[in-house]
């Protein structure tokens, strides 16, 4: 599905192409983050101000948690609710940096978008122009375009691309964070934004069934080589009493992770296929893809996952256990 | 303690008195937190640079979690182990708002600070120089002096500065973050620092102590008022069987705070004397600190706090919901 003819764009180049007035669709990636739907309604409210009726898009509604950033500017982002005179539209996407992520818009406009505006220098290209330069979130890419078209950004529009920024770098706590990120940050900041009412809507809020898991978890939290390994294991059958799903468990590694003194943290979830899923998470120099990879998974050095089949969650850890052992040797 | 002749000074002038050579001491703040540690041992370093023999000191030890900001620097910052040749040294104070939070440094220094550097705009006077510009943390100001002095930072100043305003604005997730802020951080990004790093070992790493608090805090969490208000509390019997201090309960109220839907966060602990220590938090726009004020304790809008006398805990609670249901009604 990727395009092998294409045309990289300079941000004038960009800009140039998006001012003409003209019906936009804005399409963002599939389980949209806080940067996939700031950027967004961003480029929106900017094309709009220069005369485009624009109308953002993604193939998943946006969460409940970012709803602040756009449920006043559109109810539904679903491709049922794009009204009429968009059957034309030029499509623009954002933040989406490959045609799996535009999830089902792709069967509608995968063959027909105009500008992929993206962060991550590389990516899969599927649009005829492309602007994708290396950034920490596509906020700041949006940012470019809108300084570059010589307007003033708005404050609406400087909370969403702050929004953008601050959710893809977790709140510029992240190694992806540059010099350029704070200056971007910096402009934002001077309109006069709440930011810290955005970086609590975004990073403060939490689900009581995830504060749940992490509290069932940090119960199951053991440790290993002097404290050195941290697991806890979450076995199928706790996740059914407790009525949580996978979406709720997301923050146990960070339960196993935070603990003083922890180098290593591991978590083990049960499935409903009975087979076992390990997460790894390294604090120090040590490579915990390299063990993710010994079990057929991967990652980064201190990020990494796989699936551990094992006839009880007791032996899935021992497993591990083994494993990292072994790697630390 | 407070002095009536005291003379503020520019950024250039505080350069000027501070480059002459001669033994310093840099007394910070007692229960030091990272800017009081990075802003100290970063002037230390700049002032070395100078040629100044310097000492950093303060009434408490630097807690073991900011251990990596000065470990390599000085064993020690008690007054004890100030080394022989500081008998007529220059004192110079950061961080360090009011005479009160020199704690027992006050009685071998305080009448002989020649220079305050602090970022609190105002505060209690108690040096005949001032260098005490409204900013997010004395970081920033100890970055613009070493700025004006016209040399560059070099990257281990630069990771203590960092820190030092990471540590002070929840890593830019404050109110006090400006666009300044921000600025001062993209000049020390490109420093080439770890900045992750630095952030993981201020933000991510919790005392299993406080982890055991926090999780038997969730367990006593109620809500009242359709799940608006939320309360946590924390009989000081369970602080002995669970073996945690009152440095262990301080996340408590973020245990409360953080659930979706929640306006107003309460946790009451128990205290050895038998009353109620009640700290509240605000998610909208209720102003906590009035409520706080009618039981004779103060704060801020959105963080305040009192201490509660009542003959239970149980009593305790009930008392703010009533006073928290009369301010909301």
């Amino acid at each position: 599905m990727a395009k092998t003819e294409f045309r990289a764009l300079t941000v004038d180049e960009a800009v140039a192409r998006l001012t003409p007035p003209a019906p936009t669709l804005i399409c963002f990636h599939t389980r949209p983050d806080g940067d996939a739907v700031g950027s967004a309604f961003a480029l929106s409210l900017w094309l709009a101000a220069m005369g485009s009726r624009c109308y953002c898009v993604c193939a998943d509604e946006v969460p409940q948690y970012l709803s602040f950033l756009s449920a006043d500017l559109q109810e539904s982002v679903l491709a049922e609710s794009i009204p009429t005179g968009f059957e034309n539209a030029r499509i623009v996407t954002v933040d989406t940096a490959s045609p799996a992520q535009m999830g089902s818009l792709f069967e509608h406009f995968g063959d027909r978008v105009s500008l992929m505006i993206d962060h991550h220098g590389t990516g899969t290209p599927y649009a005829d122009h492309l602007v994708v330069p290396q950034a920490a979130a596509c906020g700041e890419v949006i940012f470019d375009l809108i300084a570059a078209s010589g307007v003033d950004v708005p404050p609406r529009t400087a909370s969403l691309l702050y929004a953008a920024i601050s959710s893809d770098t977790g709140c510029f706590r992240y190694s992806n964070v540059t010099e350029s990120t704070h200056l971007h940050a910096a402009a934002l900041v001077k309109q006069g934004i709440d930011t810290a009412e955005i970086n609590r809507r975004l990073f403060e809020t939490r689900s009581y069934q995830g504060l749940k898991a992490e509290k069932a978890g940090f119960e199951r939290l053991r440790f290993f080589e002097e404290g050195k390994i941290a697991i806890i294991t979450f076995p199928y059958a706790l996740q059914q009493e407790l009525d949580v799903r996978e979406e709720h468990l997301g923050t146990l590694i960070d339960v196993a992770r935070c603990v003083a003194g922890v180098e290593v943290a591991v978590a083990i979830r049960g499935t409903i296929k009975g087979d076992f899923r390990v997460s790894l998470r390294s604090n120090v120099d040590f490579d915990v893809a390299a063990v993710a990879s010994s079990f057929g998974g991967g990652g980064h050095v201190r990020a990494a996952g796989a699936t551990v089949s094992a006839d009880s969650i007791e032996e899935a850890q021992e497993k591990v256990l083994v494993a990292l052992r072994l790697a630390r040797s």
